[in-house]
């Protein structure tokens, strides 16, 4: 009961944080006592460098490993940095091997190696092996401590086997089944063993596997999980033979972090990759001002367009009055056009070769939005301004829109077919890109209604 | 190993689409039967209500349940409109409680409540206590089909009890422990019963438990189950006793849906709540044009700001070529901002009482991104348009980027405080306000600079 009451942490972490600013380690050491791992994670993630390294200095040793292996491996690899080797190493050695090899690739190379080389022989061979994986598949993310069974097994056997495997395996409720040559042929749930007669053979009880190839990227992989409700997915190699397991927290971990992802490119950022109060401010700058400079480069165009429209512009001033509504405007439909087809990409609703599908859809969209917006807006700037202005601004909104709409929704499917991230190509560089078309649709309709 | 070799679904679904054009029936149960249920639901969830209506007939009955338990709600309720009452009836008796309270929510009131009194009397009780709770907490996402083990209990007489709910339990891997009373004192997982010596107690294995409210909101207690790599998370009421079980695929599902809102709500448009391509042109119309609209009218703001400035764009008519680039970067700044925080604030890395935190770092982020946009921009604009036009572009820069990044940091805070969408009313509304008053600091700066 203690620890269920204790779960609103704002109260405990107060005591905490103020023996860390006195630097009063017997006070920290005693706040720390009775809080639980997760919640020293959650105070863990919310601190500067320096002040990490002395709140988990102070753990009690059993404690320290449990909360090491839930913090996120951004802080792992900073935590190692300020630990000593045979801690590290003994840390190391007890974690999972996908975790390690997430922690790895935090790490610098130099230490990468030596930890490695400090591992018993059998963990630092299922290490290397699932390093030996690209980048960003699923083999770097999957576990290969799993429990498989046979199909000519009788039940009895198959639990037998799972009885031995309680303490080491990554998950003991969903089996891989697989033949003589390690190719798999099912899956059982446990569930369903328990349930069954223990003579009847595991072949009698298993389902159809739903599984990931060990090349596919991670995301993919983990929304096949999530999609069918699944507890693990078994992970193959080419000749679907078993190769390792993912399981569905890994599966939640990785969708999480590929949201991240995809909600900072589409507002222009690189992710974070780390809490956000664990970056330093110079480290939230260089994830923003790269992708802010190549826009800004990018709106140079609506510069360059407005320059050659300079003499219409002396001419009537009051265009320029409507200049920041109407490519924000464009923009906005723009935007969510994009995001929409963004996240259905994610989802897997829309696929690549849906291009013209989706084209239509959205032009059509983009259409009924123009002329909604448009008649509003023509009605509104008619009274205000005089029928031509109305006109021009009217007209700008139709073409304005279901030009927006039409790229907006096409964009990240061109990204993806050209294997770019979808999120990347698309919000930031449609506002770019609509803005200085934009401008010059606006400017032709004004030259064309007004006569100039 | 049929099953696992078909799982690249894009060969198979051709035939099926084929048959559906030509409205050839037998063709069409001929394609269907190949396929496994998850690839069903993958066809249904891109098809036109009708062509849903006719696969969907034509499912031999055992994998007709299997595709409707896995299709979106929103498109059960579509489907239940078009079967007959009866095939309803047994569908929807199948079906888990709370799955059930999802697709009532979707239906007609007078369709939902015809439903509800064709239950069976138990499963009507169940399914009432859920629809008792509020929308969006997670009382109506939890199962109430748990099993539950006493801590006085042997390892033996609990794993019993585990092997008579085998059938209908939703999971059996995580198990609340509770006391006479009902109250929640622990949990134990299948793991640890059976490793454990058969003659101990429950409550010499148990574990302390991570729960949720039944009141609190679901996205939060999913946030939670996956945060700390839970296969469940019991539920309890204001008095810590057991009313039910939120498992890891329902967190799942329910973290999806809050990205999926949350990403449309950052671009300006309201969730669809359906796969993209079941969402006829009129829905995605309605989900955007009301923030457009919104969004458009407050941006006549800008216009207001520059008719201001009139005279002054009449005499620099430069001063307007500059406008999209100043405030297109302006929007950019805030977005990146009002993202991080968001995303932040969802995976709790900040929380509301971190506003004058957050505040500060953006402030100083802000000042660092325009200083650098600052120097390059004034550099670039004095050669090409003079030091004056330089000075003032240089200058509006530094305080847009500033400014903007402030405030959008601040606004998700601001609006959780108030307990509305962070997402709602950051971007739009950022992009919108920071359009504003950039002009009105552009102007001032560029009157004070040119002495005009």
């Amino acid at each position: 009961m203690t620890d269920t009451r204790t779960q609103s942490i704002d109260t405990d972490d107060k005591a905490v944080l103020r023996a860390l600013d006195d630097l009063d380690l017997p006070a920290l050491t005693a706040a720390v006592r009775p809080l639980s791992a997760a919640q020293i994670v959650g105070i863990l993630e919310r601190l500067d460098r320096k002040q990490r390294a002395v709140l988990y200095r102070v753990l009690p040793k059993g404690q320290a490993l449990e909360v090491f292996e839930n913090l996120d491996p951004s802080l792992q690899g900073d935590l190692v940095g300020g630990l000593q080797d045979d801690a590290v190493a003994t840390l190391f050695a007890q974690m999972h091997p996908d975790d390690r090899v997430e922690l790895l690739d935090e790490l610098p190379a130099t230490v990468a190696r030596r930890l490695l080389q400090g591992l018993p022989p059998r963990e630092r061979e299922i290490t290397a092996d699932i390093l030996g994986y690209p980048q960003g598949s699923i083999g770097r993310r999957m576990s290969p401590e799993f429990v498989s069974v046979r199909p000519e097994m009788t039940i009895r056997h198959a639990l037998e086997r799972v009885t031995e495997r309680l303490s080491d395996a990554e998950t003991v409720y969903t089996l891989p089944v697989t033949d003589g040559q390690r190719v798999l042929v099912g899956v059982v749930s446990l569930r369903d063993l328990l349930r069954a007669d223990p003579d009847a053979t595991v072949e009698s009880v298993m389902q159809p596997a739903t599984w990931a190839r060990v090349g596919e990227r991670a995301e993919e992989a983990a929304r096949r999980c999530a999609d069918r409700k699944l507890l693990a997915v078994p992970v193959v190699d080419n000749e679907t033979r078993l190769v390792g397991i993912l399981t569905v927290d890994d599966a939640l971990r990785i969708l999480e972090a590929a949201e991240s992802e995809d909600q900072a490119r589409i507002s222009g950022s690189e992710p974070l990759r780390r809490p956000y109060f664990t970056a330093p401010v110079s480290g939230l700058v260089r994830s923003r001002v790269v992708w802010l400079l190549v826009l800004a480069i990018g709106a140079t165009l609506t510069v360059q367009v407005l320059e050659v429209f300079e003499a219409t512009l002396s001419q009537v001033v009051t265009l320029a009055l409507f200049v920041p509504l109407l490519i924000g405007t464009g923009g906005n439909t723009g935007n969510q056009a994009a995001t929409t087809v963004t996240r259905a990409l994610a989802l897997g609703d829309v696929r690549t070769r849906d291009l013209f599908k989706v084209m239509f859809r959205e032009f059509r969209v983009g259409c009924a939005l123009g002329l909604i917006l448009g008649s509003l807006a023509f009605v509104v700037t008619s009274l205000l301004y005089g029928p031509s202005i109305g006109t021009v601004i009217g007209l700008t909104f139709v073409s304005l829109c279901t030009m927006a709409a039409t790229v907006g929704g096409v964009m990240p499917l061109l990204a993806r077919a050209v294997r770019a991230d979808p999120a990347v190509f698309s919000n930031p560089f449609i506002s770019t890109f609509v803005d200085a078309t934009g401008l010059l649709i606006y400017f032709l309709i004004a030259r064309t209604v007004l006569g100039i």
